[in-house]
């Protein structure tokens, strides 16, 4: 047996291809394999990069070259002979304080070892733990995210954009502090609704869950005065931190989560406080969707139910052996299941229709059992103002003392009412996808959902593309971009979604980019959800499959919206006549190929043919100034 | 054996129950068949009378009741001890004109005798004879239209309006008429563009295949100064006048057709003078869809491509053993298929690809072999004009002559030719269906060719309700409407299948109702063709399922359009901006109920909940009003 090592990531560095191995890996396959001489394996592995690249343009084709090369001097062989057996095992896949379940059953999963595993290990009922990637301690990231307590403004936006959850806050009374760690950072919380004296906040990042994407730190509005390239959070190796912080994390989660009522859910920082209910999900590092979906948990978690379409959430929300879908501490969490690309509208329509029907039995026991359980307790259950907080929690103990009351009864009619009690309890409906379900293959049964006019919201994670299947176009691809069948630039526009939901009239139809406006994107998802009819929320999600560096998608999404390329708008049927579409986005500021021109999926049809692409950009344009013009029209609705 | 008789339409017709004979035939059935005693039998009758038709009104009920009453005084048993066996035999199901495999094989499907048909019966190549329904002589209509060729302008509208293509119209040269039937009907044509001394204008009857449906003496604009109740073309009975007309139809049909190239095809008039390829379909009686099917068989029949989606359309268009799609004396008609509910406009996109392919094959071969062909031959194939009649005639003439030389070449290539050559002529795609297809199952498919451009042509027979599988609500379904799914009313509006178009940007859209204002939809018709990309039109469908007599069909558009319930217009893109919406209905000027309340899908709601009719009113005028301010809005396009 032949030995070798490689820094491939080293490599990678040096030769400006980021965090991406893949050549690197792949030379070292032919180099030591044996099935190609090695000048031949070379050879054909730049033909390859030649042939695979040189729509990126020279520059990518011989940062390839560069790798290959640099790789060769960098590989290794080690002669084991001279060494004998040490003590070091390789690491357990799961964290040992998981449970038994997530140590004897996923785990195996996680390793392969699947098939060992007997029928019986898997639960009777076939129930299955939840908020499982917690434990999948994958520590993949070289660079994590280091808090400057004194620099921070507390703003909140480092964990807002974090797709991976891997960053929190928490406001929380001094004396918890008792038994921190030694390196454990606090400092006093800034903002009147907090008690300086009495109260610290933390900044805490789960270093073994981070992927280092760095979009935080880009995003960190917050840079030193004396330092220009250091901001209020900043990447630093990881490994000299993984220790200490694995203590500071554990330690962070024993702090008592903040009371909900406490915080502004219309402020970033407000919303920040909130307990998250995604966590650590397997998508790609710097994604921007997950930071939507951990959102609306963090607003709505513990009532939410959703339905989600096949796609990238469906496969980084929901495939086995782990889910990053979590529960808070009371056990409450969001209820979540995946039907197929083509009918998750209608499957989302039929959960809301079959709660609805769940909750109005719930209310005709309760009202026929008056006497039973009592009058004072069933009026409060049945005429609760769930509109705030301090509501639902009312609601949620008036639910407690109910099953207190009926433990004992045992007829049939009692007995249901405890099985659907929690119905309620107010929900939150959310239908979730990409563009490829509600531009494309769902697209029906999204506009027949729209067409109900029933209360559930629909949030689109618009990426324009098909990125879980490897990137082939959507109805939402936008003119002139690159995509698997339409390589040499898309030749027509991207669908107005937007304007064919607001056809059907009685829809709140939205358009956010949370990078852009974040505070936009706040307030309208709750907008969205109070509105008591369907609610669609178009959310542009910056995406590996546009093909630059992830860091910069928040900055993607300022251009995409300066230059009128994504406007940010609100339509809502239920405001007076002239109101109701609100367009909250500024007139065109930037040219289009300020934001076209830095992504892959455009400027690689210049390299292709410079004509076509000049005619794609004015088509591109012409499609952004008539968009614009359609927009202005609807105000007068 | 007991033998009665009874004159079920002339009780229905006395009872004022018009052609509607169920209520009559049940109640023969009940008090013959001894089940029941007679007296329960017509008490459980009417009792189911009352539950089935209460939400009609009391009229209904009461009509019904005297249907039943009637009946038993008309019902007869007939003692045939006395009569001798006559010689009178069965009249056969299809005429004695029809080809051998109609008398052999449908006739034998027509008259529930298919099992006796062995394997053998039918072609080893599964071919299937075309324009069947011509043999099925059915003689359903007790009335008939019989033309007054003295009063008549020759406007054509009788025969534009007719569902069944019962009526037609020929200018020919005199002398065709040397061996015409004694009675048959003939005057000088009107019209600058026709030669009053050598030519002669016959409108003709087939009084076997009217359905009597009186739509087209309604139609009619011709009224008689001394006779307010005649008009240009009248209703008398069938039975005096059969053996005559039957002489006079085979003696029209044996006029040779007029050159299309003279027809002026902006009117009524000029597309009327073209021969329909859609003939005698089975469609109800005054059906509002068939007319506009007709009118393009018309326009394009010889060169259409017909993607046919599931409902009625596709029923009365190929369901076994007959069908109503026919071709014209050179043998050339429509391209017809039916694929499903869910996929009619994605299988009329494929068969638009594959056409544009073979077409291209076809002219990569010609260009390829120029030498054999003959190099003026293929120019004039590749390069021909075929926007006029005149062109396609000629390209016809040319592949005619392209045959004839390729005939004995044997090559691979020039075989192929020869198999698609057809290809060569200028093809007219449509994608027909209703609007169970367009708004609901299909939207998904429709609304994706819609963004791809291609050219076809999409045309949705709008009968706002599922007609064919029995009158369930669609998204066409406007607010207020009984349908199933929503017999107390329907609560939300009618989707704005316009505006979801338009919001593609790209295609032409338009909205058509051919009894409001048929020169505009014969026009639009050839607009939406004309364009080259894709087009919808939208054409409003009277229907059975609405509830009203027929007859009726075309005033109730006028009235749907007058009420701004049915506004009429045409998007086209490729128009200067500010030009691309027409709105070409006038402002709304009749009050909405006078529309809604002849129908019965909307009465029968003011009976069932009078304060509930009356909000639905309310919100579908406002429903009115708030689209016409769309529609407004869009002239700024």
């Amino acid at each position: 047996m032949k030995f070798y090592v490689i820094n491939a990531s080293k490599v990678a560095r040096e030769t400006g291809m980021g965090s991406r191995i893949n050549t690197i890996l792949q030379t070292c396959f032919f180099a030591i394999a044996g099935i190609l001489t090695k000048e031949d394996a070379i050879q054909k592995i730049k033909d390859a990069i030649k042939k695979t690249y040189a729509a990126k343009g020279d520059k990518v084709v011989l940062k390839n070259f560069e790798a290959v090369d640099k790789t060769l001097e960098h590989l290794e062989q080690i002669d084991y002979s001279k060494y004998k057996a040490g003590t070091i095992e390789i690491e357990k896949s799961v964290s040992d304080n998981a449970p038994d379940f997530v140590k004897n059953v996923l785990s195996k999963i996680i390793t392969f070892e699947g098939d060992e595993l007997p029928v019986s290990a898997f639960p009777v009922d076939a129930s299955y733990p939840v908020g499982t990637t917690q434990y999948e301690k994958r520590n993949i990231a070289e660079e994590v995210p280091v808090w400057d307590a004194d620099l921070c403004s507390q703003c909140g936006k480092c964990f807002l954009i974090c797709p991976h959850a891997a960053i929190r806050c928490k406001v929380y009374p001094k004396e918890e502090l008792a038994n921190a760690p030694a390196d454990f950072k606090h400092i006093a919380p800034i903002g009147k609704e907090f008690d300086k004296e009495k109260e610290a906040y933390t900044l805490q990042v789960t270093v073994e869950d981070c992927t280092g994407c760095n979009l935080c730190v880009e995003y960190c509005p917050i840079t030193s005065k004396t330092d220009p390239n250091h901001k209020a959070i900043n990447m630093q190796e990881q490994l000299p931190l993984r220790d200490t912080e694995i203590k500071n994390w554990d330690f962070f989660l024993s702090i008592p989560e903040i009371d909900r009522s406490r915080v502004n859910k219309n402020t970033v920082k407000g919303t920040q406080f909130l307990e998250p209910l995604f966590e650590f999900s397997g998508a790609c590092s710097g994604c921007g969707e997950t930071p939507y979906i951990k959102l609306l948990t963090q607003l709505y978690g513990d009532r939410m139910v959703v339905a989600n379409a096949t796609g990238c959430s469906s496969i980084y929300g929901g495939s086995l052996p782990t889910t990053p879908w979590t529960t808070n501490n009371e056990g409450h969490g969001p209820v979540w299941a995946n039907s197929l690309f083509e009918d998750n509208a209608e499957f989302g329509l039929g959960i809301k229709l079959a709660f609805d029907k769940k909750l109005e039995i719930a209310r005709a026991i309760l009202e026929k059992n008056k006497d039973i359980i009592g009058e004072s307790l069933v009026n409060e259950l049945l005429n609760s103002d769930q509109s705030l907080e301090s509501g639902i929690r009312k609601q949620r103990e008036n639910i407690n003392e109910l099953r207190r009351r009926i433990a004992s009864i045992n007829t049939f009619e009692i007995k249901q009412l405890n099985i659907i009690a929690d119905h309620l309890v107010k929900k939150s409906h959310w239908l979730i996808g990409g563009d490829g379900w509600a531009y494309d293959i769902g697209f029906g049964g999204l506009d027949h959902v729209l067409s109900t006019g029933e209360n559930v919201n629909i949030i689109v994670l618009d990426t324009e593309v098909y990125s879980n299947t490897g990137g082939q176009k959507s109805k939402s691809t936008p003119i002139g971009a690159s995509a698997k069948f339409s390589v040499n630039g898309k030749e027509n526009s991207k669908k107005d979604l937007a304007l064919q939901a607001i056809a059907h009239g009685n829809s709140y139809v939205a358009q956010i980019a949370m990078g852009a406006n974040d505070v936009h994107a706040i307030k309208t998802i709750q907008e969205a959800e109070a509105f008591p009819g369907t609610s669609l929320v178009i959310a542009y999600s910056h995406c590996i499959a546009h093909g630059y560096d992830m860091a910069q998608g928040a900055d993607q999404q300022v251009n995409a919206v300066k230059t009128g390329y994504w406007p940010l708008f609100r339509y809502n049927p239920l405001k007076p006549h002239g109101e109701r579409f609100s367009l909250d986005s500024k007139e065109p500021s930037l040219p289009l190929k300020d934001f076209l021109y830095n992504e892959t999926r455009f400027t690689s049809i210049i390299r292709q043919n410079e004509e076509h692409a000049a005619s794609l950009l004015l088509q591109a344009e012409k499609g952004v100034s008539d968009r614009w013009e359609r927009l202005l029209a609807l105000k007068s609705l």
